[in-house]
């Protein structure tokens, strides 16, 4: 096993230059396994994923291959270089303001249609099958006579790497976050490999999000076929993972969530050797119960519940100082919550317009 | 008659400043025609169609109004102020990247339902308590327990006082832009009344736009009483007219745009007096037909096509300068479009990224 | 003693609202102490003043007042409420790049020929008539018949009401920072009262920082008057705090600040109760010996040495991670300074440009 | 005679891509002419100066040169490629707010120093050792050991390219603004040989520019040999030439003033061929006499004096429409100055703060 490097071009800037991003493949010694592909930095300022496929590869010289596995860091070179003052402006697009992670295809399949026609082949035919045809699709997408933007170039270039792939990860954070983990409803057994204490199940709703790019058709296919008698697993496994704070980079706890991510590789196939996944405590809810709090009202904010540590109902979750009320009893108004939650992630910047989403927490937690 | 002005909060600063939009508001002399809303510079680079309110409140002042007019200038006190360079970046939320004009409610109503429960009304009934039911809709989403976005507050909050309207009109512009109009493929009579050589018919699909967030519920309704045997008319119209280019107002073009909305106002009953349509040849498309050109390289532009000017199948487009090329055949790239074609708008820059939205463009009209 | 609140108009926002600043006073019992001027927040991100200032506000309530006090907090409404992304882009004017922080006027006084004729004044009577100059010098600024920008605007309504102060505290953070002074040499001995590790001894130049603007003209003047052989005191004392981190609050630490702020006001007479400074070592170094340490090449940066822990020579300083480089050394540089030094702030980003000033050190410290 | 191409590495990006910009060299066939150095974008947006770039290079193939012509187009990599919304955000660096074209080194050299140990020397050799000096002076800086930032990096390798030339055209635009240049007084009568109708006489104070860089130097040298009644010519001619505004390029209008650029060279002897001045009226005023006019309040502008058009006092020079303020006398603010002028260039946005600079004119203007 050994890792060769490669580059996809993904666009050209104003100057001519290529927009590129390096890729690493391994190959398996042995093909029985699931293939993988792991991305990071799809939003410019997230940069920790980067951090941890450095760990992982360090990591993989020491073990056996089953499946493939692709790794692409730094997958969004106009996020990552895009500085406005000292931070990185790389949650969306600076000319269009999408968001970066919602540009992959929706590929709006006629799922009835496509297995009418397929439905005398094998499981393993109907999953090469739609393989190619998601990966004709993406093609297709690039080709479109008028062109494509910027974003969705590359976006659906990524997307094509990940379709040929059985395992997706896409590595993210939050901006001032514990760790969490977006996991398809269907694949909740998995939350317990990586190194991740909280997750979210969510359902088959396509969002614009690599994951969902990935799961969503399979997810609807299987659950078409089952509607017509005929049962499958879902062959493709895709988790974003929210290693933490964005801005923010570090080796000794990227090397914890990359024996995390082995120990998942571990748990399919993909390396011979046996990883335990770490012990710890792990708690999820469903999407519908992660509640954003806006703030009331503009201010500056002193950010007191800790992300991570449940938080019961009503206490202190943030102050808001405006110095403008003092001698009023509004120059501080101390926020709380009407339910128990854990505080997943909070704003950034310490301060507010009225309605900026202050905080993210889970509620109706259960234990995994 | 006489203007009178309040004011609308729609959000707070952090520094603790309301932001504020003036309103105006034009009394009928005698109410039996529609009402009228008006609103202007929601994109905070789009200033022109304040010039135009301006305008239209001078015209006015000589009119008799049968109905009530509300006009909303200066609608987006966020963007409205947010310099990047020198340059407004008003077309999104600075913090979250959406556009500005995408935050308006989807009500997603149970058309079917609420019929169900309402069809022994009469025609007025109907209007009125659907009406009715869209304001609780919107008054409930501003209420939501967990608070709402900065940008959704303030366009629900226009939105509120565009559904108690009959005729609603968002003023914007293009970047580099000839005029043309938004229309909804019910109402294609109305874009002759208007001082707009360029009309796009749009279908009933929610995009998150003012117009469509006034016309989308009712259209829905008065199809599905269609497909129940009970025929109405629409009972409100909305367009958004874009008014040329971005970072530009002229008062002498205002005063034309101005007149062509009384002209509209005047076919509505909404002024007693008669004001005659500019006569003007005026094409339009639908909205399939509209497209979005990208640049299939990065690269400076050297625009060739003139916005609002036919180009045919093969005519010079623009010329993209690679210096970085200087000595091959690449260093100038001279576009073409496959079929014919009105250029509509252009980017706003003369640097672009491949995959940068160069030129929309009409093809397919058809006189109206 | 009460707090009276007003409110100062420094400038006009492009919907035509006005930018103002809280200005809030406390009046003197009985008026032999030096008069105080305190502001915060001109850098848009850097609110941990505010919070300072409302803690000295609630204090001072207990304190017997022998001078004036003008507290200025959120003194920059435009960089307060910019936001790019998530952050706060307050440190220059969005438009022109100006670090806000650089706009107070540089007076360019002809201190000889004011001498000259002023010479046969009491050392009271110069003190007058020099501050009346100076506000005149102001004004004149303000009233420049081809008008002003918007920061010189701000800058100098600001600089007119620390010119009547005779004590000028700017309250400010760094990026990522431990807490240091920027204090004049000839004021060395006020670095001890102030609950701060770390002091800059700045010498007599005019950067164009609110401090600099106030001490340098009179330090010109006292350093003439010596050469002609009239010594006396510089009677003016102006100081940057730098409190912490940006795009932060912490009321609990504000008390700390606050309380260093109160003792140096007792320590000047400011208040009549004797406050007595933390015990703490405090450590300084002159301004030259103040370092920016650059990148040396682009990257993923993870940094290493703390702010305000001293740090050897060849110990970890941060590494720079450039994923595009694996497999050959390069992968991560390990940074190291090649003196000692205790770092003072570092960047704000994790990710980098060549040239980027990644960490500021102080060097050859001294004890004071 | 004929282009070669070779890459200047300026920097590195955060995923580690270099930042290069191209270089194009030509040779002279009989070197007893000055050499040439031609650079344009220094200035993200002002991106016509690459068209003349273009045209000039094509011209010069039919040309007969006598001295070498170095051409530097795209000279901002990352300026270039910067957008925030749909403009380039161009003209200062994202993270420190500082304006490329002041980034230039100022050699503060002890020119009396260096004077007196090379007084001997002949006039040539005086020149062959200053430049020495000068270009030693930008090695030392970028080998600073404590690193150099981003911006005066590139700055210094440019400017060290710049040095080795005895002429200097450094090409730029105004934001909306006509043609015009920036000459050392000292060289006026150059200002007649390019195509350019406005001239601004410019004294020997560096503030960073790279004209000023480049010849105030030479100047000051120049100018203290004369107190020791050593006259000598200035040997190097350097200009900034604003070609139009910015976010625009024409290729028919880069031809004009690559002819007129021509028409200089060939008059300094670098091509063999004559090449005559466009005729046409040229007329200047001294740099004192440029004024800066800002909004005296904020709102809308409509923009009515055309650049390059004297105006009378009293003519209109714009107004600001504030709709908030309908109805009464200042909604619409007419703005006029009280001498005559010449506008030069005006803001490139129609919405200004109270103090955005609106106008640039040229007062006491003279024929040249």
């Amino acid at each position: 096993m050994r890792v060769s490097q490669t580059s996809l071009k993904v666009g050209e800037l104003a100057t001519g230059q290529d927009l590129t991003i390096p890729i690493f493949s391994l190959k398996a010694e042995n093909g029985s396994a699931p293939n993988v592909y792991i991305q990071a930095n799809v939003h410019g300022a997230e940069v920790q994923g980067n951090a941890v496929i450095y760990q992982l590869m360090q990591l993989l010289e020491s073990y056996t291959l089953r499946g493939d596995i692709t790794l692409v860091p730094l997958a969004n070179p106009l996020g990552i270089n895009q500085k406005s003052g000292e931070f990185t402006l790389g949650r969306f697009d600076p000319i269009t303001g999408v968001n970066w992670n919602r540009e992959y295809l929706d590929h709006k399949l006629d799922i009835a249609a496509w297995y009418s026609e397929n439905q005398s082949l094998s499981n393993d035919e109907i999953i090469h099958a739609f393989r190619g045809n998601l990966l004709e699709s993406c093609q297709a997408r690039l080709n479109s006579e008028w062109g494509v933007t910027t974003g969705h170039q590359q976006a659906v270039l990524l997307q094509s790497m990940a379709h040929k792939a059985d395992i997706v990860l896409d590595l993210h954070t939050g901006p001032k976050s514990c760790k969490h983990l977006y996991c398809p409803e269907y694949d909740a057994k998995a939350a317990a490999f990586f190194s991740i204490p909280y997750t979210l199940m969510i359902p088959n709703d396509f969002g614009g999000a690599m994951d969902e790019s990935v799961f969503c058709p399979w997810w609807q296919l299987i659950e078409f076929m089952g509607t017509k008698g005929r049962e499958m697993e879902i062959p493709v496994s895709a988790f974003t993972l929210e290693l933490g704070s964005q801005e923010n980079i570090n080796l000794d706890d990227a090397l914890i969530d990359a024996k995390g991510i082995l120990a998942y590789l571990s748990h399919r196939g993909v390396i011979t050797e046996k990883v335990e996944p770490a012990m710890m405590a792990r708690h999820a809810c469903y999407l519908r119960d992660y509640k954003k709090y806006h703030s009331p009202l503009g201010g500056i904010v002193e950010y007191q519940a800790e992300v991570g540590k449940p938080l019961k109902a009503g206490e202190p979750l943030a102050n808001i100082l405006r110095l403008d009320l003092y001698g009023s009893d509004k120059v501080l108004t101390p926020l709380k919550l009407e339910q128990d939650c854990v505080p997943i992630l909070h704003f950034a910047s310490a301060s507010v317009y009225q309605g900026t989403e202050l905080y993210k927490v889970m509620t109706n937690l259960f234990e995994i």
